[in-house]
């Protein structure tokens, strides 16, 4: 039987691993003691549950149910100052799922908690190696911002190391995760059903003006880096909003000037530009104009400009057949308070689909806050979640 | 008799003290090996030409005519890469002049080349600390970019050090330099006759939005400090062009985006707005645009500001007596191609100033170009300067 204690007991039970002492924040990067320990335990009540337990070669913990079955899960590692929910909450709710069907002779389950979703190199770093998007041995060379490689920090785990799952023994994944927007919890609904995964592009913008004194070089003589992106930013600002919807986003987070002294006239912008979005072409309208108005601002200032491009992950459609059963299950547990909706974060699920059909199940984050101690969830949310979601999947065996 | 060969010869042989091998470029930094050995040249020839050769603590190097007179010169140190004119100029245009005074029975002239002008340890430093504008105590606490204090650095000159400099000898302080801006050069103009030294503030602005996932976070809901900062640069730029003239200037020149990461909605921008005027009214009123925007700003974005006062020097007026003399000899030895104008960069002359009538005397920099090995000026221009600034001291004498 499906137990709500159980599982609320096992999610505070992996908090402990990293506990940061600060409210219920963790710190359990991957691959640290805290993670390594943490993936032992859950192999342990994998076990306990009647799965087998499994390493893969980048640390994945996996509980296998030994039949043709669905998979479910999502992460065990956090953010460097995380919260206790991001990636946790998938996995404990597909080990209670599990192990109550083992109990009461329902369909079977298998459970996987992925390794390094949090990035500390790349970004869903466990998941994109298992799906083949990742080359091991290019992975392998990534290093976090200490200089540790991949090769190394998963050099720690290889005892555990019993080689690769073959994702042919499962017939689809759902994996159920906190929201970490504010979406649910201002329209106060329980349950997102994700349609899709955004897709994310990021390119280098290089602004080159002339630098040059800031004290006898006249406004009129300037070729200015930091105006050509703050005109640049204000620019495409308007521009997006011809093409973007209430959901469509772009963020300029990083930004360097050269040589970065207040008396001198910057003579190179440095800067990351991000937008994400659940529609390729759109994605392709939010380029244009990116492009387009870094060329223009350029020439306004005299300047040039360079486009390099970082990354591109297009939109991830999540299974209809997913969806449908999710929402047969709302319907009749959380009626009226969920919602179809596209998700702003990445998650294994976009890597994972790419093998099988996949499916994401969202409840609120309050206030939205995630990627920090601060984040949570209330119990009565996390078990209503738990609940569609074991419904879903007794659905789909039907 | 007043040499321009000789004159030439001993600029040309200063800049051999640190070639960087790079056209006529130059490395001769404060306290290095090259900038301690030029200034044992400088001594040898101000020995010479009948001056009494004398270091002060900091390293700036006088040759004392032992009488009442005017007081000519400006730095020997420059930029980590630097051009041979910037402050050499003035230095050997005093040395030529005092030794061909000495030669002819000429009004007596002492000379100076004040150390670390160009601010390995702050800027205009020996002239700031001989005018008491700078405890040498506080002073001496202040490090370099590699973490050397200015206690250590002037320590390799110590056995030099014959005591402080009585001002009360020097009936006033002439300096010639080349200009590092663009306005003779592209005025076709030989001589820039200097009204006043601008006056410069600096702020260290701070924004505080709302750090957030660059992916869940939607526009609407955000409170980007780095949209802060670029409205604010935006609104300024419009409201003070109701302020400032064609020669104020203002610059953003260095900025940091915290946490600085491409996925994240930045949460804190930090940078440095510095402006620059002849007027200190204008300065003002500048400074209240700068205030106002800013704070408008962080309101329209629901975040916070923080306004941190860095530096604040008020606009130098040059003696009025000075600059008739000058204007007197410009007339006719460059009629028709000389300019009154106000200096946009500091100098020494700022600081001397406070303990004497003080004067200042441009030639053009070939397109504007200063800090950087390619500077340059005609020799032309060069011994039209001297030969204008002599014409000065001759006047200033009768």
């Amino acid at each position: 039987m499906l137990n709500p204690e159980r599982f609320l007991k096992d999610l505070h039970t992996l908090r402990s691993f990293g506990a940061s002492g600060v409210g219920k924040g963790v710190k359990r990067r991957a691959y640290s003691d805290a993670d390594i320990a943490s993936r032992e335990w859950l192999a342990s009540q994998f076990e306990a549950a009647g799965l087998k337990s499994h390493f893969d070669p980048v640390g994945s913990v996996w509980g296998l149910s030994g039949e043709h079955s669905l998979l479910l899960g999502s992460h065990s590692d956090t953010q460097p100052e995380g919260g206790w929910l991001d990636g946790a909450l998938g996995v404990v709710a597909a080990l209670e799922i599990a192990r109550a069907n083992q109990e009461t002779g329902g369909p079977p389950v298998s459970v996987v908690s992925f390794q390094d979703e949090e990035g500390r190199f790349g970004g869903t770093t466990g998941s994109a190696i298992w799906a083949q998007l990742l080359p091991l041995e290019e992975a392998d060379k990534i290093t976090d911002t200490d200089g540790v490689s991949l090769a190394k920090a998963r050099g720690s785990m290889t005892h555990l190391d019993n080689g690769w799952i073959d994702p042919a023994q499962f017939t689809g994944y759902l994996e159920m995760h906190i929201e970490q927007g504010p979406w649910l919890d201002k329209a106060k609904q329980t349950i997102g059903i994700v349609t899709e995964i955004v897709g994310i592009r990021e390119l280098k913008i290089v602004f080159h003006g002339a630098q040059n004194h800031a004290g006898t070089t006249p406004m009129s003589m300037r070729s200015d880096a930091f105006q050509m992106l703050s005109t640049f930013n204000q620019t495409l600002n308007l521009a997006l909003k011809d093409v973007a919807d209430d959901k469509s986003v772009w963020t300029i987070g990083h930004v360097r000037l050269h040589p970065g002294a207040s008396s001198v006239v910057p003579g190179t912008a440095e800067f990351m530009i991000q937008w994400r979005d659940g529609s390729a072409k759109r994605l392709d309208e939010m380029e244009a104009q990116v492009r387009k108005t870094s060329i223009a601002c350029a020439e306004d200032f005299h300047g040039t400009v360079e486009l390099i491009e970082q990354w591109s992950i297009p939109p991830t459609k999540m299974s209809s057949r997913f969806q449908n059963a999710m929402e047969y299950a709302a319907k009749q547990l959380s009626p009226g308070a969920y919602s179809m909706m596209p998700s702003g974060a990445l998650h294994d699920a976009s890597n994972v689909a790419r093998l099988m059909p996949a499916g994401m199940l969202f409840v609120p984050s309050i206030n939205g806050i995630s990627h920090a101690f601060e984040e949570d969830t209330s119990e009565a949310d996390l078990v209503k979640g738990l609940q569609v979601l074991a419904a879903t999947i007794a659905t789909l065996a039907n």
